[in-house]
């Protein structure tokens, strides 16, 4: 199967490149990227060296694109820039798998109160958000989606271990407090004083506060998978870390019961054999450290019996679970592979 | 004035033996270290190369330092081997500040609950908890304190900001929730697996859930200080982050009424003039990299419109205000020093 | 093929588990630690979490091993303790490939000039040290051959460079010297003060000087494959830099000639279609990040005009290309797979 | 005494800042900087949060700072800016210290070679290059210099340890190699991918070869004061470490004779009772971490017996001993103040 990626110079898009080329199922066929057209892909990612099979950076405009042999397009691009190329290339047959945000929201309205105008409402009904381990598989074989939408990086360090407990009644759905620490990488490929690694190093820092973007895809989810739609509102804490990638996110919720094994119960319930979801013992917090590199989400949790809440932490890398090893395992799964293909 | 220093081969010994030599009011007349005596100081502590005026560890035990000429002692040790120091020196008229949890205290069933068998229960009543910007200024003249416990680093980085909102009742007493990231240094320099620089390193993880010590210090200061007595129960969820030095606290809290003003101006009664506090504008979040050095607590604070919390955000250096640096902060008070007299 | 590593829980073994477990055409079959046996591999190696395939750590003694239907063995263990191993399995028809230094000497008394008594000089005749792009291919068919020395970190980033251009004459064999900068798993997972993160993070330093042991492997191999045994003596100096993994290497090396192409024609030469050696054009140095994972070695070098030498740059990882990854290299070839087969 | 500083938004701005804010004998009375003019000190430097004294940044061209009371001012710009400012100010009877390269170099070909068309060649008779631990003392009394250049933090590095030994025929004046690693922050404050945290952390790299524009100070230098004016030629490579601050530098030089011994006493002969050079004896090698905020040189040696090299390691922090300590201690010097005077 041929595959192209749009917009491949940030950290997602040079991961998703390297994915692409290591997979036994894909050809990589086209790599785009406007900047950098004409170069050998290990010119810009020098990982790559003696690797990248020859293929160069092109510059294609979506319609070359939708009129070649390519049957599917990973974009990973900026938000708005995303729905551009999407809206010629899904017309055009092809699918598509977008990283960005722009088919993350199913409520045109939310989308547009976190990112302003949407470039293409008209694909909304075709696009999927799916996070593989919660969304229900019916996207796998609907012939009306042609997009799919890959989640954020902290949307699903929170959702992955918060909806099963929200669904089965396990914890409260009020007082949800989640702060996060993500790698640099998180703000991608951006020249700024800000990502330097002299303002960086040593230094731990909340921002974003307090209506950060993932907030719009955090609590649609909730409200979709967990609460059978009544609206979550939580308290999302975003700080930046002194280290290239991963994130720790820790949730404090109120406990419904006094019983930690009801949560172990519903997280087994909901990820028992899924490959990319480890639960570890109370007790053992997960590290972004052992994560680097793979596309697990690692998470436990404890009760504090004097509060009540369970504290539950988790852990993931930003650029593979939380980008484009996620992105691979949607591809997957979407054409019948292996979920696990190419990924560890 | 003479003082020793009491245990000076961790991370905040080490400090204040720098501080101290480079006091203007103090002569450091005696640092003490078991497993170091007989080496000069700058052999042990590098970065004292030259500055380190002949001094020698030495290890007197504790009678004789009681029978010598230094009038003040800092204990930089691990609790239950400071409370042994200390009813020695105490008795004998010298003058202790303690860095240790030993006499931070106050009500021996929460001290034992938490650190086990008090070693010197006898001289709480001649002790006091002082946090320079919290404590009421008695103890600077009360003949019947003979010892000071500066605060932990944590609990610092809590109070400072927590204090006034409880105590004017601009925010609630329930669902307070508190995220902390600490550098490796505040776990003391412990030849352990897990602080190898390749284990730490591009790693966050929260540790100690849900009971770390720092609690009984800090529930008990919030009872004393800020609710007439009235118990506090906190969320507290530390982590450990890969940078030296710092801490960043994040603390969630109801507001009690929806104007983030009156969370500052309770801020601004608390600490106009302190030369130690410094209060950010709302929107403008404190960097452990700008704390690192100094003896300064960093704050700011947001209201969540959202949800109806106060999001508020703290950094300190863990070994100056967190440690050495609020040490040598309570000396010059005590004393009768500029209070920021050998500190920036 | 089934396969069992002896000694896995450093960094090195770690790897070793992970490119194995992952090997297209091998079994991982056992995997012993003295202090680890009964544990789950993920136990002790937690970035394998839901990849070990149930595997347990096992404390078989040599005996057991050599009795068993493993064909091949890797020990990963320090110098010394592979020998004692090594003197079993070997008699006993085993293929080994060691990754310590013990077979990596072929003179004895060099050998015992940097490392002490030899435990089992009696296999040194069935031994060879062989760095794939180096060693000439006999020892892949030579039935008397029974164990390979896989090469040191160090010894690969330099000789990788140099040897061609001794070889071929462009460089001179005098006033050879090399300054290296390893991140901090090059000094394995040792529990010591000197490998805390504080004291680690922002620090450079040399170390070793001046006769590391890497000496008598680099040395030999100069003679043996560049100077038809003609002596070279090098200046070594190595460095501890503030990172986890790679290994940065330059080399300044008099010129025989004023032309630095004669030295990119020499690396063409030697290296023209090796997958795991990357040559860079003069002025784009390598950079241990662009490794780091991989098996490479990265490598430049420009004429310096006003010296007349040429300074030589090299990178590569020393878990992979200088541990792990080149032993699955090794392997490969050994055995007849392809050599990129599990690495990249 | 008023001193102002120009162009005080980079690294070694602003810790000249801080500096001379804590000087006991200087008033900091005027910082300049175009792009920050109006915001107060520590709006920009938040490290000084509290400690600015009211100072804002001001935009006054030359000739208004020629005409104010200040009497000495500290150029902290790049080399061609700082002339710029130096031949208005110098001309009107104020005493300048730079901090560029604009002065560092005697010979105008040699300077104009490497860094460009001088903008104020005029000044040279009245300029002094000073390395107080080296420069012969005249300079402090001469009548006729109005302008000292501050050294290089490579420069530094280098020219302690190795002018006594050229100078005292202890080693060869061939063959000198030299290696060094800086800390991210020795780039300056340039908002450029590569000084990204993402593509520096986990990254060594060779980088400037092989014409670092340091050369052109150390071999006049060298000249100057260590081989009556006989040219010295070194191999220099410079490397980038993932750490802020701190440059460490390995010379590798032939030894004119073979006693580790007479290498000491040229040392002890050269730095006997400086208060900035510390020298460590053989066997225990400088680092970085342990002069990070100090304004020291740390310096050892080894005699290589294998090669005949004494291999030399010095450390020091590349903003302070390298930049902006470096300076106040001219300052110092050239106003009578003691050497120390606000360093530490």
């Amino acid at each position: 199967m041929k595959a192209g990626i749009i917009g491949a110079s940030g950290y997602s898009g040079e991961l998703l490149v390297k994915l692409l080329l290591a997979h036994p199922r894909v050809e990589l066929a086209a790599v785009t990227s406007r900047s950098q057209a004409g170069k050998p892909l290990a010119k810009v990612i020098p990982s790559l060296r003696g690797q990248d099979r020859g293929l160069k950076f092109v510059d294609s405009d979506a319609a070359a694109l939708a009129a070649s042999d390519i049957g599917l397009f990973f974009l990973a691009l900026p938000h708005g820039a995303a729905a551009e190329y999407a809206k010629v290339l899904v017309p055009a047959g092809k699918r598509v798998i977008d990283l960005s945000a722009d088919f993350r929201i199913a409520d045109l309205a939310t989308y547009e109160r976190y990112y302003g105008k949407h470039h293409a409402p008209e694909l909304l009904p075709h696009a999927r958000f799916v996070l593989p381990e919660l969304t229900p598989p019916e996207w796998k074989t609907d012939a009306n989606v042609g997009l799919l939408a890959a989640p954020g990086c902290y949307p699903t360090s929170i959702l992955v271990p918060l909806v099963p407990l929200l669904r089965d009644g396990v914890a409260a759905r009020e007082h949800i407090v989640v702060n996060s620490s993500s790698g640099v990488s998180g703000a991608g490929k951006k020249i700024d004083e800000m990502y330097l690694y002299v303002e960086r190093a040593e230094s731990v820092k909340a921002y974003g506060l307090v209506k950060h973007r993932h907030l719009a895809e955090i609590e649609e989810q909730l409200a979709l998978r967990a609460t059978g739609g009544e609206p979550v509102v939580i308290q999302f804490n975003p700080h930046l870390a002194p280290m290239r990638r991963g994130i720790a996110t820790t949730i404090t919720v109120p406990a419904k019961n006094a019983f930690i094994d009801a949560l172990y119960a519903a997280w087994e319930k909901a990820y028992a054999g899924r490959p990319f979801v480890q639960i570890l013992p109370a007790g053992e917090t997960p590290d972004t450290a052992h994560v680097t590199g793979t596309n697990r989400v690692d998470m436990s949790a404890v009760l504090d019996p004097r509060t009540g809440n369970f504290v539950i932490t988790s852990a993931l890398d930003n650029v593979v679970k939380g980008a484009s090893g996620q992105a691979v395992q949607i591809m997957n799964l979407w054409f019948g592979f292996d979920e696990t293909a190419g990924l560890i």
